[in-house]
């Protein structure tokens, strides 16, 4: 079974996680765990989370960790450094996307990584963000393996991540974000019926 | 306060109440809780979620009632029926979404509006749906206090829902749904910045 950590803080952008998390967890073959620094987050829709694994609880084999935005990521916290760390070294699939990203900038963790985020204006008292070059303007980037993702770019967060993980042959990946993205009629225009 | 009710059953699809949750719950007016007719629901995703309201808690004076759809609306239960049917009557507005609205429309509730849904075929051996000639091939349609949507539809369902409300003017509600419908560089390139 493969193993997807989906790492909230209190506050999390609800939708943020929706896409990536049920596409991964409708699938037989992917198991979806929440995590956090507390046991029970709560979102900025009012959903209450009680999260599955507190930080250092985290099984170390995983096969996704992804990083939801939100209005709290403003934080010191070594062990998320630590947690996103060994996973950018061990060659896992890390994502992060728009809170969380800042977090990332904040901590010198998307050094050595072409990336993306909310905006950069909010970067620029950061000592650790050493490479200002790398940002693109793109909604979501991935290089290697790190994705990073602006808060609006919920679906081409998906997208890369799923792309990353090998969760299916790429053209199926875009039908699938494509139905959302473009909704049932315009998909069917361009695809036909999924479901016939 | 204005108060939303967001209704959850097991499995239910994450993204759908995702942007409606958190664009109301973000505002100083209104508040968002969760209710079901169990304490504890976990989405398709795998997000554990304890409710706010157990539906027979659920206070009678609310100012929009939202069903979520997901994979267990398949259900007889007559608590619900009385729940809406409520609504509806006092001309509350009442949205439903993907799964929720096959519930409705075997439970009769789409009667005398018109609506839109997932698609209609489920729907044939209904004998309570008597009502097909008002079906719209639609992403999300409104008549009155109730909104209908399909499952790839939960922008278009919140830009109803917010309009129904009457949370903004209909030009601003636009704009807050287009930041996510086209992204932020899409956003930038017809509106200007959203943070300058």
């Amino acid at each position: 079974m493969k193993q997807a950590i989906v790492f909230l803080l209190d506050e999390y952008a609800d939708w943020e996680p929706s896409y990536i998390a049920s596409i991964l967890n409708s699938d037989t073959t992917w198991n979806v765990k929440t995590a956090s620094i507390k046991p029970k987050v709560t979102s900025i829709g009012g959903f209450q989370v009680d999260v599955d694994y507190l930080i250092e609880n985290i099984p170390q084999n995983i096969d996704l960790l992804a990083l939801i935005g939100g209005n709290s990521w403003e934080i010191t916290n070594s062990s998320i450094v630590k947690l996103v760390t060994y996973h950018l070294k061990q060659g896992n699939i890390v994502s992060a996307i728009c809170g969380a990203v800042d977090f990332l900038a904040q901590n010198g963790l998307l050094e050595g990584y072409k990336h993306t985020g909310n905006t950069q204006f909010l970067w620029t008292d950061f000592e650790s963000y050493t490479n200002a070059a790398d940002f693109c303007e793109e909604q979501a980037v991935r290089d290697r393996n790190l994705i990073t993702a602006n808060g609006t770019a919920p679906l081409e967060f998906s997208q890369l991540c799923l792309e990353a993980v090998r969760f299916d042959e790429p053209k199926e990946i875009t039908k699938t974000i494509d139905l959302y993205k473009m909704g049932y009629y315009g998909y069917v225009e361009k695809y036909g019926d999924p479901f016939s």
